[in-house]
């Protein structure tokens, strides 16, 4: 039995999701609502110790990462297989799902800057003394403070956006080559990617537009019409609830 | 043919060197010298348009990433497997390997601010602006610019000692199951952690000193005494060379 601990339409609970889908995979779908930091609940992190999402759980084992969930899955169910089987060309796609994973670190700054910061007023100080308590990694509490307290320095955010228009203008080339991110091999490059490029279309769509990206915006718009990401990537279905009007801490006990 | 483009004993080229060498296969070794910036000669852009290294080039085929280049070798050198064969333990290994390179922005952080920011101060401002006019990278220009002129701020410094601690506590406790990081299997884990320990064995030794973390000391302790370890590690051998007296960009033309 495969269960799979998500957090809907997160970034890295998308790239988890839509890979089991693509694979006609069934799971057992257990939401963790991160509004309520239901992710730092101690029964989670007897599953977790990180706190974060997604978690698989096969047969009872759990394993952590979407990247290592996703080779994981491709290793224990090679049937539809999402990784080329040219040495050369799964290379390929490891480095789009490295770069996924690197550029990520700035898409968060700006998640949290620009989505978290605001309803993050709402947590009363011993809601956040209640947090860090609960944080295990001390990245993630740093990232934290800078939300909830002391504010991102504007050369960061400014910085973050830079990577990242860097990256699309090389996911840009890389579709030159298309039509998936790997050439003629639908894989998990496209898997991972697309949970970035839909993060930045609705953070900063300028850098996703046809104007500036034209690839990325029609490989973009190729990705939503699959059945699969529509399914997916949908707000309100069952997987995807909307969110708590307010942040808290009520999922932590 | 296999080619490697490394630098010795930067962490990154360790890693991928220590593989090649555990698996026992022939490469022709590239030195590319970071003090005066080869890696930013527009002839190596050509073949790693990031000048970061190492580049693995088989048969003139270019392989950017370390964890990529070990993957591939993986899959394209099947014998003398350094990836256990069951899924579940391959995924504990690309969890380590994963938290190799997550930790490594850490320990960039450490190496800069500690090895780099005083020998930076060699370049002239002339220097300075070619380096940033081949980093082609904004992530990389944006942490040369910390290291050169801005300073790293002793905030970000403490937060990335925090971070290490942890990781290194994690790596104690895997190591209980040991004698490897993933249990019986000798793998891709203990090659990428390695490059880790040894840079903090440098440039933090309480961190991974037997008094703090006596289980990741025995197991570093282990690993220096393999025979492919202690070649690879070994300053001053034909791979890794001593560095040049002055940095400069002497290289990148």
């Amino acid at each position: 039995m495969l269960e799979l601990y998500h957090s809907g339409l997160s970034t890295c609970s998308k790239q988890a999701r839509l890979h089991l889908v693509e694979k006609g995979l069934n799971y057992v779908s257990r939401y963790i609502e991160l509004w309520n930091h239901e992710n730092l609940n101690p029964e989670y992190l007897k599953l977790n110790p990180d706190g974060v999402v997604p978690t698989l759980v096969h047969d009872g084992v759990a394993i952590h990462n979407s990247f290592v969930i996703m080779e994981y899955v491709e290793d224990m169910f090679p049937e539809m297989p999402l990784r080329p089987s040219n040495p050369l060309e799964r290379a390929k796609m490891r480095l789009w799902t490295w770069t996924a994973d690197d550029v990520h670190h700035s898409v968060i700054t700006l998640t949290h800057s620009r989505n978290l910061a605001q309803p993050s007023k709402a947590l009363t100080p011993t809601d956040i003394e209640r947090i860090y308590a609960a944080m295990t990694v001390p990245a993630r509490r740093e990232r934290w403070h800078r939300t909830v307290t002391h504010g991102f320095d504007p050369a960061d955010i400014d910085a973050a956006l830079d990577q990242i228009s860097h990256i699309m203008g090389r996911l840009d080339d890389a579709l030159a080559d298309g039509p998936w991110i790997v050439g003629e091999s639908y894989s998990l490059a496209d898997i991972a990617m697309l949970a970035i490029v839909h993060r930045l279309d609705e953070l900063t769509p300028e850098l996703v537009a046809p104007a500036a990206r034209p690839r990325v915006a029609d490989w973009y718009r190729r990705m939503r019409a699959r059945p699969q990401v529509a399914k997916v990537y949908t707000q309100g279905e069952a997987e995807t609830p909307a969110r708590p009007k307010a942040m808290s801490v009520a999922g932590i006990a």
